[in-house]
């Protein structure tokens, strides 16, 4: 019976580590941009570890030093990789103070190898926390790397990644220190009452200008709005509004025609406005950050 | 002798098969940009597919909404790789609208997986038709994605085509409706009467400001003008003279002094005009579009 | 005896052979930009050659025709790639003159296919030169390129280097011509006498316009400065001085307050100055270039 007992956990331990084993997927995230060798020299350091290893990138455009955008673009993109995928982010403001250098496995079987300076914000709230270890920087740092104080994203994090990846090392082999929380920066939530819906935008679609909330479609659903419905949308930024309009609530941009307001629910599944082919940001000025409001009530 | 017949047919259907085989090859082209975290979903979701396969960009920097341009980018770019690669165009404006969603197989080999809204323009010219399906969504669609109606990239193309190109599904698999045709813009050919050349400006090779135009090769052969002599160039928009010089046929540009004005044969084998070393389009603000017309003459 | 030495030799040879063996890893720049489909047909041909390669990018944001930036980027990056990499660098304003088409393979066992135009400059200065074959174009271009004139970067420089990254041909193939010296553009070296270090800024680091310069930390150290010691920092640009402070060296941006300017090695070992979280380039109007001299001293 004992040993029947044993046989299950170990089963049980089995299928655990089968679901949350690197499978050799490496995506990076960085606020480098393009325009030099950084990004490449974090790829070379992982080929260097092993040349097996999928190289992908997340962005590289985020804002210099703006962890909330790297936090966002995570919660946008992590999910729609396999579980095992090891995801390095590196928005690093203050690389070599004592912020920790820590990777989290989400409940999902996601790592996140990062600076743990509120990166990880959106990502552990929406898939939680399995486990989180501090990098032990005397074992996981590139071999003669040093003297190199500024340049974690390649001397720590893309080399802790890919060996993590490559199962060089274990998850355990990352660091000894464990816990279940990370750096949270605070953040709104959206919220309803009375028939009325107050939200924020978190972030803008910066391709095309529109606009995202942080409202979600099932919080949508208690204003009883459907698809072909209009819907009052106000947005304020420091409490002055800065647009105030009826918008027809749409599936997709193609009911509408060119040029209209529309609304419609993205494709993260919270609320939206758009300019139907054009730029909403740039033609009512209304932008992301804090202390933009948005508040919806049924027409 | 029929069995010899029978042979020789499924002989000849294993080649073909042979030579449409997908190799594992996904190529993605998008007007997404690289500042968000689009492009790399689609990628993520490609990987959950089959991590065997091998992802590149074609561009994301299509301007927004620009079919014209996601149908020059293929033109210039699909024949550059292997027959039985897999291409996924995005660039969307009527997302969610009754534009079909298809996969074109050319006559060369290549896949091209996009809403048809005109972005399989040139590709089909160029390279043929040998078949074109329709996706059937119901089978062929990101699981759990059905709330979402604004992403097809990631929810349809990049999943369409990673189980294409994986071998998941044949080509068969994709959908049932076939058809040999595909939506068209309608653009300007080329045209020699009389000893004049009279073409157009479809784009222009950004990065540098050199202007290309749609004159091939052989066409301007006609005029009997080789490298060395002067052609006469005159570039109009909507019938105004913009531009109007004998200019030199070079080979490469290392045969004429940096800032002179030189004419050439581009890497597609078309007839362009540029500055050497310096942007034809900024200094003479000559664009490309449907209006813009160039004439050459003998000098 | 004879036989031993023989064996010795032999093993020697095989030794080296396998330290400097093609890795199967290619690795493009070019100053292309990702507007249109260059590098991605670059990648297809290199894909045609063999879909077992492995491929990434430096950087295409090279400024057009900046053959000191490639050079730059060059050695700022092929150093963290493993041995038996080969690299494309395409920055050739020159394209069809008579400036050579080469492959460098230096002491670390990296290859680099270039236009010799200058590209080579600091690369072969830091990594040492092994050996320089020039490319037999008989023989290494892509089939059916031959009427195009104007896109070595596709038709000689992806071709050579996916064939040789692949081992379809060896390093001895790529062409008969051998040397051992590339062509070297003009650059200065920093310079210490009586207390005074003397410097220039080959470059920015510009994403976040820090200045980088060509002073090494080894050199500093000549200078006594320690980390939380304040340095002398001025800035001269054609003998006008633009910037004179005393500034503090700090070990990492952590050390120092937001909006701070600081001094520090940065992550190829050299002395800068940046704007703590801010932009000094932009706020002092410091570039890059010859003309700029930065001369350091204990304050």
């Amino acid at each position: 019976m004992k040993t029947l007992y044993k046989f299950l956990v170990l089963l049980l331990l089995g299928y655990r580590q089968l679901a949350f084993a690197q499978n050799g997927i490496v995506v990076f995230q960085s606020d480098f941009g393009l325009k030099d060798g950084a990004v490449s020299a974090m790829k070379g350091v992982a080929m260097g570890v092993s040349p097996n290893l999928k190289l992908f990138d997340l962005t590289h455009e985020i804002p210099a030093y703006d962890i909330w955008e790297a936090a966002y673009r995570l919660y946008q993109t992590v999910p729609y990789y396999p579980a095992g995928t090891v995801f390095v982010s590196v928005c690093d403001p203050g690389v070599g103070t004592d912020r920790h250098s820590v990777v989290l496995l989400t409940k999902t079987g996601h790592y996140i190898v990062t600076p743990d300076n509120g990166t990880l914000t959106l990502i552990a709230d929406k898939l939680g926390i399995q486990e989180v270890r501090e990098i032990d920087e005397a074992v996981n740092r590139l071999t003669n790397s040093n003297e190199s104080y500024t340049f974690h994203g390649r001397d720590v994090y893309a080399y802790t990644a890919a060996r993590l990846a490559s199962r060089t090392i274990t998850f355990q082999q990352v660091g000894n220190t464990v816990r279940r929380t990370v750096v949270s920066l605070p953040y709104q939530k959206a919220d309803y009452a009375n028939g009325v819906l107050q939200g924020n935008i978190p972030i803008l679609d910066v391709q095309y200008g529109n606009v995202w909330t942080n409202i979600p479609k099932a919080m949508l659903e208690k204003l009883g709005v459907k698809s072909g419905d209009s819907v009052r949308v106000k947005i304020l930024h420091q409490n002055k509004t800065i647009y105030d309009k009826a918008v027809r609530m749409v599936n997709t941009f193609g009911e509408a025609a060119v040029g209209d307001d529309v609304a419609y629910i993205n494709s993260l599944l919270n609320f939206s406005v758009a300019v139907n082919q054009g730029n909403f940001s740039d033609k009512y000025k209304v932008f992301s950050g804090a202390d933009w409001t948005i508040v919806l009530s049924k027409q």
